[in-house]
């Protein structure tokens, strides 16, 4: 298709059709010390043309330093070009790239990590300061102006509603029949706020587009760049038995009457372990799920295709390259199966509670009073950030935090004394899961908590030291609470 | 009024007027092992006379031991006698009782805080194992048999509900006109969990009693106790300052345009800084406030009789001792006013996030990085625990901490590196008040934090000790995530 044809394709409101430019041009717009809101979430559906011709600038020797918040991480032509670039000051909510942590680490940029459901509304209430300029990929603008997302959704709705300028970076890499998969919806603002009407992870209560002024537009340029999220690495065996574990402990909880069957809809973080574990769900003899989450990935796909689950919810398809065109093919088919919505929406306190999620996330480490470590590496270099784990899992009918029980080759214990930064305090952990087996955390005291772990997730090599260091706490602490330090 | 009087007066079901007996009758009805769930929350609205029957029957030797679950704090009679005598094995989810707080650091008393919302949710589905006898504090049984709670309602819907056994209280110290203060409301389980209905703090949704089959109704007795919370102290000085500054705050977050006029519902803890924080607004050019709150103090009420506060909504009314008399004497004036609803409801997360509340909780320490103690002296010794403070903190629109900038007679700066056990994350914590000064924390890196933390709240005499913590923070770790540690 020539970029005539697809112009007249993908822009439907023909008066915008003369703000097309080039990435070079849109790049222009930027002002050194604006705040710029972007797309993207977890490696896709974020602006790519834009930022390296941003870059680019930058590093022609044009001053230009800029505050960057997205929804949650995006790709390297993003993260990774600005930060090279020397273009982001300081980032917000989440971020997974490794150029940008570095420069977050060596104190270059100021990072700040912030439980994604909140950012939306800060972005509204002003306190990230005003957004100078949103910058958003699309898959189409609609007759009336408004922006069709592609893979995610994020903080897009947000930063368009509150910019006066807007750039759409159009991916022609995204087919146009990914338009009706997302359901865009934000609150009144207090004091006219209204119930979120969700009641069922897949209902729609909001548009199929990002509603959006066209003299707001301030250029339109195209981009056929894929999305850059990484290929999931096979399940280990590390993962895969952890996924068994998780899956015989919910069986047990359905035994027992304190799980319905259908389960409560489920969320689940990012990366191997949360994809295992959906994997194994396929195998299991649960049906009729739901999905209610931050992200899909491949899994949940393969749970829908199965016939396992009926409808999922998420904030952003982030499915492995090696599988995207098969599903982008027909991402049409999927419109009654998917919804795509704002992470203000998909993490919401409010439908999380209500719906009684099953929450799953991962630990850097857990300790043995059921606190865990989700960002920073030895309690001082940070990883990715908090994301909407806080959301869930406060939030939450059960919250699972899942490890392996060692790293480095066996060398560390996941399962420490103390972690090194509380992410998630012992009163919102409620079972930690290894794959040396579970501990149901719930209603015990810090000292029966810590008996559970040993016993159950630590691994065998550890045992002796962390009981050791068990006892010497019980010693001075006879009742057990707050640290159950060395 | 004669017993035969009361009885009339009090239980409008004819039918149920027999099953009146002894508190040492009622008592007989615990046996050993017994999960008992009672209604009591922030020392008011908690059964006097059967617990202390049952500490009695404890005392002459019966061998009783149960597992207590309340709403929150209660009065001596309970958490008191049932501690001295023995009985309580393992308590949840909050206390405040010095006896039993004694017995707990001991490690005589296996205790567990939980945050306030997730009690009943907890209890109906059976995680806290199954509610063998419900006791609950009333002024009355309606016709139906139904159960009018008095000062707070609590958890008691939720173990009227779980239990096969019910114990009703009735208290003639609290009068019958009370009955229209409550607004009783449980969402139906998943799946079919509908949106809380509460788009305003005064929204009536439920019923103004705890539904009960009277068939469940085991014994009825009479108590004429009155409810054992303290006097609240006068605010002194640091107390006044602290309020100062918070409103300030908020005044300067109106002219921003960050906070609207009139503010969001308000949400306040317990005890001195949060009535002196309320009676301050009673000076302020603020008007039409509302408050969505767990505990109501006796500043709410001169809220509402000055016209400031249009609409409470609580889930516990809990009257300094000196005022109780002149509020209780009409307290049928104030139905239009007051609400008293399921802790469950009070601190629910959807309603919490909906209303954007403004949360203002007390810490015991905080550290530089935003890390809050609320329930850990010295890190390992219990005061009262979490409460609801976990529930409002995460999904406020806007949250606050205060403290004291010092402890022990100015020897002990409540600003440390790093707090002994962390309750509430550098997430959570938006801004924190000490009678210093106000850090607004929002969107700041850790390092940024900290020197706004020092500079604003540190008492001067420990800016010193706290600064060189930093800069030794700063010479280790450029980018200061993580801990501020030694």
């Amino acid at each position: 298709m020539d970029q005539k044809q697809l112009i007249a394709e993908r822009i439907r409101n023909v008066d915008l059709r003369s703000r097309v430019t080039t990435p070079e041009e849109a790049a222009l717009l930027v002002k050194d010390g604006y705040t710029v809101g972007m797309s993207g979430f977890t490696g896709v559906g974020y602006p790519k043309a834009f930022p390296l011709a941003l870059a680019a600038r930058a590093e022609a020797g044009d001053r230009v330093g800029i505050t960057l918040i997205t929804g949650a991480s995006v790709g390297d032509e993003l993260d990774g070009a600005l930060s090279r670039a020397g273009v982001i000051k300081r980032r917000y909510p989440y971020q997974s790239n490794a150029d940008l942590r570095n420069r977050i680490n060596a104190g270059e940029i100021k990072y700040v990590d912030l439980h994604l459901s909140q950012v939306a509304l800060w972005i509204r209430q002003g306190i990230l300061g005003k957004i100078d300029l949103a910058v958003v990929e699309a898959s189409s603008i609609d007759e009336a102006g408004n922006i069709i997302p592609t893979a995610s959704v994020g903080v897009a709705d947000a930063v368009v509603a509150c910019a006066d300028k807007v750039v759409v970076e159009i991916s022609s890499a995204i087919p146009k029949e990914i338009e009706g998969l997302h359901d865009v919806y934000s609150s009144e603002p207090a004091p006219n706020t209204k119930p979120i009407p969700i009641t069922s992870p897949g209902d729609r209560i909001g548009t199929t587009y990002i509603p959006c002024d066209p003299d707001k537009i301030a250029a339109i340029i195209f981009s056929d760049r894929i999305d850059g999220n990484a290929e999931l690495k096979p399940a280990d065996e590390t993962m895969q038995q952890i996924a068994e574990h998780l899956i015989a402990f919910l069986e047990s909880e359905v035994e027992a009457g304190r799980l319905t069957d259908p389960l409560p809809p489920l969320q689940s973080g990012v990366g191997g372990v949360a994809n295992a574990v959906l994997s194994c769900l396929a195998k299991s003899d649960f049906t009729d799920l739901t999905v209610y989450t931050e992200v899909m990935q491949d899994a949940v796909l393969d749970l829908i295709e199965a016939g396992k689950v009926k409808v999922a919810s998420a904030t952003s398809l982030t499915i492995s390259p090696s599988r995207k065109k098969a599903v982008f093919d027909r991402i049409g088919d999927f419109k009654d199966k998917i919804v795509l919505r704002p992470q203000e929406i998909s993490n919401s306190p409010e439908v999380i509670r209500r719906l009684s999620l099953i929450a799953m996330n991962t630990a850097i480490e857990a300790d043995l009073s059921g606190n865990v470590n989700s960002t920073h590496i030895g309690g001082v270099r940070m990883m990715n950030g908090i994301g909407g784990s806080g959301d869930f899992a406060r939030n939450a009918g059960l919250t699972i935090f899942t490890t392996a029980s060692t790293a480095k080759g066996g060398k560390l214990s996941c399962i420490v004394p103390v972690v090194s930064h509380v992410d998630h305090t012992e009163h919102d952990v409620d079972v930690i899961i290894t794959e040396q087996g579970v501990a149901d955390l719930r209603g015990l005291t810090a000292f029966e908590r810590a008996e559970l772990i040993i016993d159950n997730c630590a691994h065998p090599d550890f045992r002796g030291e962390l009981r050791a260091s068990l006892e010497r706490a019980k010693s001075r602490v006879p009742m057990g609470h707050g640290l159950i330090a060395e």
